[in-house]
C-alpha cells in the first residue's frame, strides 16, 4: 500500500518513474472493477442506459447525462463548459464518462469515490440538470410506468430509490470500455499496430516523465482501492505566459471540495484514453489543441520545453490510444401513456 | 384529385366520411415513400442518422434535430414548447418525427413541403439551433473529417452540401415508423389484436367523425401529392370554457407562414400513431391528458359533446395505435482528433 503523501504528490513518482527503466505498459481490460455492493448484471446495465440518456428527470426534462458526456461522442460535449438547464453553464469542463469506471475517483477534484456517488451529482446542479431535491426526480422515475418492471429486474421489488437508480448507471458507465486501440494491439504483441512515430512517441512520453503520473492501463495511475484517488498538482510549476493564457491556477481544485489548503490545485489525473476526441482540454476547459495541451503539460508539470517533433511524436502516441467504442442500441425511454410528465401544466 | 376547397376544409370531407358506413381502415405501411429526387438508400441513412444526432453544428453545440424529437421517447421531448439554444423556447409544440414520412406537409402550418425542407427550418431558428445562417452550420459539418467518406458515399464526390444533408437526414426520417400497433395488426386479420373496448372505441372514432380528417393510414388525412398539404381549421367551433383554459385561438396557423386571410387557424391534419406517446398536445401544447385532448377535438371540430365513455373508447382505440419502435443503433458522431469545434477558443 503505497503511502497518502506519495500518491497525493505525482512529483515525487515521476522522480521514481523516470528512473525506472521499463514502464509496464498495460492494455484496457475488457471488464471493469464493480464495488462490492453493485456487481455489474445485465439487469442494472439495460436500466442504467435508460436512466442516462432520460432527460425527462432534469427540472426542464432537456438534460440527461448524455446531454454533457454524449457517448456518441468522446464521451463528453466538445464544450469549455457544459450547458444545463435554462443555457446556464457551469465551471469546470465535462470529463468524458467512456472508461470513467478505470478513475480512481470521480469528478476532477474526486469529491465523488464512486460512479455511483458521481451519478447523483448533476441531478441537483443548478447549472446542470437543476433539480432542487434529488428525491424530485426520483419522483419522475417512479412516476413512469414502464421503469418499474426494470427496477424489479435489477434490484427486485419496492426498489425505485435513488440509490439503485445510481447503482444502475454507474453499472451502465462500467460498460463503457473502448479497448483495441493501436497502443493495446502494439502492448498485446502485434508490433505493427503503431507506426513509427507512434513508438517514439511512446518512448518519449516515458522518458520525458509523463507516465509518472499517467500511468496503468488507463494512464490516470495506478490501480487504486476503490474510492482511493490519485491526485496531482497542476500546475506544478508556474509559467507566466501559459498563467496568463490559460488562467490554470483560478480554480482551486480539490480545495474547493475539501475546504483543506493542503488540497490547493490539486485533481484527480484524468486518463489519456481516447484523448483526441476528448478536446479542449484542463479542468477548465482552456486549451483547444492537443499539441498544445502536451507542450502546457509538459512545462507546467514538469517543467520541460518540449522540442515540435518531441510534442508530434507524443500527439501521435496519444493518438494510439483512441480505441473502439462498442456498438450500443438506443433505449427505448418508457413512455408515460397519455399525459407529459415535463409539460408546463 | 381532390379539389383543393375540399381538401382544406375538413368540416366538408367530415360531412362526407360520417355519411360513409364502410371506413377504409389501414395499415401502416412498412416503407415510406420518397421523392423522386431523394431516392432513400443505405448509404443516406447512415449518414442522416449521424446529422439528427449530431448537436455540434447548432449554436451552442448543444442542440441536435433529437434534442426536440427525441426518437428514444414518441419523437418529441413532452415539452410544451421545446427548448433550444441558451434555454430559450419557441411558440408551438414539437410535432413527433415518428412516421413523419407519411405527414402530406411539415410543419404544424405545412410551411415546409417536404422533410427535406422541413430539416433545414430549425439549424437557423433562433430559438431551436441559432445558427444565423445554415451556410455556418454547414461549414461545421464540412469541418469534420470524419464526415467526409459519409457524404461521397451517400451523394459522391464533392457533395458536402447543405442541401444533401438535408436530404440525408429526409431519408433518415423516411425510416422512422412504427408498424405492428395493435390496430395493424387488427385491420390485417387478427381480431385479438384489439381489446372489445378498442373495438368499440374505432367504432366511436369513425361514427364520431373524427375520421374525416383523421383517416389514411397514418390517422392525418388521405393520400395526397408530394407537397400537398392536407389541413384543418383548428378550432372550427368555438366553446368559451375550452377557448378560455387553452386559448388555442392565439396562434393563426398556417396564415402566419403565408400572410392568407384564409389560412387562419388552418393546420396540417396530425398524424395520431404513437398519440399516446406524444403529450402534451395540439399545437399550443396546452393539453396535457389524452382523455381531455379527445373531448375537446369533438367539441371544437365536430361540436359533439362526448359522453365519459365514448371519451373512454376512444382513448382505448388510441391506444391501440401504438406501434413498434425500430431498434436503432447509436451512430459514432466522427471527431474532429485534437481539438473541439464548439469550444469558445
Amino acid at each position: 500500500m503505497m503511502h497518502k503523501k506519495l500518491i497525493q504528490s505525482c512529483a515525487v513518482l515521476f522522480i521514481l518513474a523516470s528512473a525506472s527503466a521499463d514502464a509496464a505498459w498495460e492494455a484496457l481490460p475488457d471488464v471493469a472493477p464493480a464495488p462490492e455492493d453493485n456487481p455489474t448484471t445485465e439487469a442494472k446495465v439495460t436500466l442504467g442506459k435508460m436512466l442516462f440518456m432520460d432527460p425527462r428527470f432534469s427540472s426542464t426534462g432537456t438534460i440527461s447525462c448524455n446531454s454533457c458526456h454524449n457517448i456518441m461522442e468522446g464521451g463528453d460535449d466538445s464544450r469549455t463548459f457544459s450547458m444545463g438547464v435554462h443555457g446556464k453553464t457551469g465551471g469546470r469542463n465535462a470529463p468524458t464518462v467512456w472508461n470513467s469506471a478505470f478513475h480512481s475517483v470521480q469528478f476532477w477534484d474526486g469529491r465523488a469515490d464512486l460512479l455511483e456517488d458521481q451519478a447523483k451529482g448533476p441531478v441537483t446542479n443548478p447549472v446542470e440538470m437543476g433539480v432542487s431535491e434529488i428525491e424530485q426526480a426520483m419522483d419522475k422515475v417512479r412516476a413512469i410506468p414502464g421503469y418499474k418492471p426494470y427496477f424489479d429486474e435489477a434490484f427486485g421489488k419496492d426498489s425505485m430509490t435513488v440509490d439503485n437508480a445510481a447503482k444502475a448507471v454507474a453499472a451502465f458507465e462500467r460498460t463503457l470500455i473502448t479497448p483495441n486501440s493501436a497502443y493495446d494491439k502494439y502492448v498485446k504483441g502485434d508490433k505493427d499496430a503503431m507506426s513509427v512515430q507512434q513508438v517514439r512517441g511512446m518512448e518519449t512520453f516515458a522518458s520525458t516523465g509523463c507516465i509518472a503520473c499517467h500511468s496503468g492501463a488507463a494512464f490516470n495511475g495506478p490501480k487504486m482501492e476503490f474510492g482511493q484517488g490519485f491526485y496531482a498538482k497542476f500546475p506544478t510549476f508556474s509559467d507566466k505566459e501559459y498563467d496568463e493564457k490559460y488562467d490554470l491556477s483560478a480554480d482551486k481544485g480539490r480545495e474547493e471540495a475539501t475546504g483543506k489548503a493542503s488540497d490547493a490545485h490539486m485533481y484527480r489525473v484524468s486518463t489519456l484514453r481516447n484523448i483526441t476526441d476528448t478536446a479542449p482540454y484542463f479542468h477548465n476547459g482552456s486549451v483547444n489543441n492537443l499539441s498544445d495541451a502536451v507542450r502546457v503539460m509538459a512545462k507546467l508539470q514538469l517543467n520541460k520545453d518540449l522540442s515540435d517533433s518531441a510534442v508530434e511524436d507524443i500527439v501521435a502516441f496519444l493518438s494510439a490510444l483512441t480505441g473502439e467504442y462498442p456498438e450500443i442500441i438506443m433505449p427505448r425511454l418508457p413512455a408515460t401513456s397519455g399525459y407529459s410528465l415535463v409539460a408546463d401544466k
